[in-house]
């Protein structure tokens, strides 16, 4: 196939996909003899997916237990909550398990939001798109001259003027990475406690950190504090699982209680199950966290290669992705094709992000070496 | 531990399971040195599980492939509903896929059904318990002096009189395996198309047959000709992989896109997709349909050697399962945890299904050999 033909057939594709990229399952089979050498669209954590793997060649593929995994009825959501407590610490009665953070957006979205939601803008489409009819969504819009980052005291004000009954925020935003700290954090619970949800999508938080030693973050603690928060967490980033579909929220135990009585009871795969299984183990988490800090490292270093490219601006990031702005009047799809076609490097074209005009992509950190080859790849363009 | 704290301990555990059995994890966890040898209480075909085991080794562990799994996003739904398309040769407008079909049930009950539902007794009680609370449900119950099978033309008339918005059919039926013919369904859609849903669940409808040549039975070519259809299928218990948490149903398109607008994207894993990837393909169907026709004369055989026991009353099904009366003044939960410590042979204890006034248990066919044994152990009790 041409190349200009090829070109036309993505365009179908993505548009048919929606506001979110089509799996790269789906794009393959479209590009056929042109590869994806690296996948620079896709947001997780690559050393965390082989630790993961490692985990499961020894416990289960080489001992022939994979037979368990799928044959048989994972426990129920209650049982597997009882592991995320001792994984996170957290009372298990606070902890609602989705089939990935999807399911558990989802399931906040159409049981306890009613009438108006701020969403910040740009931001993951699905907090304004999964709403229902008749929910009002009220666009909290970052400028861009601002980094898109987030002023806290402007976005306080901005919710006691307009007195929505829940907020979305995602911490690190995504697309652009901006990471709120854990005193803005606690600036915006304590501002707006009359607000009925405060939704904090911590998806990308294991990438974060606030000094060097890189310690993991979570306002998960508040949750005993505040009442109205939601906090919703995406295994597939930071563990780099994204196949096996795990996610969980922490919440008021009610809510956690009025889910399950009106289903989820078994939405949790085997293969998740022994995921949160592995998660309370000792060894498991050091490993993990040797994987998460070696994967922030490369990361920076990734980031500060990308700042010395002339054509591009890299927004601030303290998530494993930068939101770049192209100038010179490229434009972000042709770019994104032609970087496709000519390097086999997939990163993620933002012009359908609602909130971002301009010219943009998003680019993913990976291995070191594979991101040597984007690099190299971006500073070849011409 | 003693078997009496035992006993203790497993009524403890099921009353906190509701009205499921908890899985079996989570009864192992508690069991300690005492084994389940064979768990007659999980409705599944073994011979299938070990068919799909040994395509999953060939084609992804063998290969190394079992990452491309675990570490990207599956395709969106509408991309996995066109593999189901291609194995069942319905169009994928009407197929939307689920995380399980406990997912459909729950996306029906809270997105279609309204006011009245009509629910028979016993049944799956998932249709009762994850309905919304405002949602009314009117019972029609079986006669156990008919042997627990459906009335056609009386059940047709109860629904005229109550004109309820929802009917909900299991066929085979759970937890008594009773069969509904092809055309005693059609002569029931044919007289309730004034009803907004009619739900068939056909998880059992592979074991299910009309005549010796044992050809595979469904209702889903019916959705075209009437609207208000909608069919529940499983994969848990015909292909054997509860884990995988895989599903489907058949409905009308304008409903699958209602769906899928409000969210639903995501929620197939990537041995879900895989599952269904092979599904497609005529090497795993053949091998399948001849695994699915063993189980059946396998499970025909099992029913045989059941009846020839004196001191219980085996109910006529058509599925995977049979439900048995216990004679003689035996209680089922003490004959349930007598025959699990003295045989480690585990058999469904139905005391907790509404519906069901005396003493039954529900026992699955497992593979000939197993069979045997539950035999065995049920003719040895005393």
């Amino acid at each position: 196939m041409k190349k200009r033909d090829l070109k036309l057939k993505i365009k179908d594709l993505k548009e048919s996909s929606g506001t979110h990229s089509p799996s790269i399952d789906t794009l393959l089979s479209l590009i056929g003899d042109f590869k994806i050498k690296i996948d620079a669209c896709f947001l997780s954590n690559p050393y965390a997916t082989e630790l993961f793997l490692n985990y499961l060649d020894n416990d289960l593929v080489k001992t022939n237990q994979l037979k368990n995994i799928l044959e048989y009825y994972p426990p129920q959501n209650r049982d597997v909550a009882k592991y995320i407590s001792k994984a996170i610490g957290i009372n298990s009665k606070n902890i609602f398990v989705g089939n990935g953070a999807i399911e558990i957006i989802q399931a906040i979205l159409h049981n306890f939001v009613r009438s108006k939601v701020v969403v910040i803008l740009p931001t993951f489409s699905s907090y304004y798109e999964f709403l229902k009819e008749d929910t009002d969504v009220l666009f909290y819009t970052l400028d861009k001259n601002n980094n898109f980052t987030l002023d806290v005291k402007n976005y306080i004000s901005f919710i006691k003027t307009h007195r929505p009954n829940t907020l979305v925020l995602l911490n690190p935003n995504n697309p652009n990475g901006f990471y709120l700290t854990k005193s803005e954090i606690e600036e915006i619970l304590e501002n707006t406690k009359y607000v009925e949800n405060v939704i904090i999508d911590e998806s990308f938080i294991h990438f974060a950190y606030e000094n060097l030693d890189f310690s993991q973050i979570s306002s998960e603690y508040l949750i005993t504090k505040y009442e109205n928060l939601v906090i919703i967490k995406s295994m597939s980033k930071d563990f780099g699982i994204a196949g096996i579909r795990a996610g969980y929220a922490v919440m008021n135990s009610k809510r956690v209680d009025y889910l399950l009585k009106n289903g989820y009871l078994w939405n949790v795969s085997g293969l998740a199950n022994y995921f949160f299984k592995i998660y309370t183990e000792d060894d498991f988490t050091k490993k993990y966290d040797i994987a998460r800090k070696k994967y922030i490292l490369n990361t920076m270093l990734f980031f500060k290669e990308l700042e010395t490219i002339k054509y591009i601006h890299v927004y601030p990031s303290k998530a494993n992705f930068a939101l770049i702005e192209l100038k010179n009047n490229i434009k972000s799809f042709d770019y994104t094709i032609d970087l496709l076609l000519n390097s086999g490097i997939y990163v993620r074209d933002c012009s359908d992000k609602i909130g971002l005009n301009g010219s943009f992509i998003r680019v993913a950190s990976r291995t070191f070496e594979e991101n040597v080859q984007i690099i190299t790849a971006l500073k070849n363009y011409s």
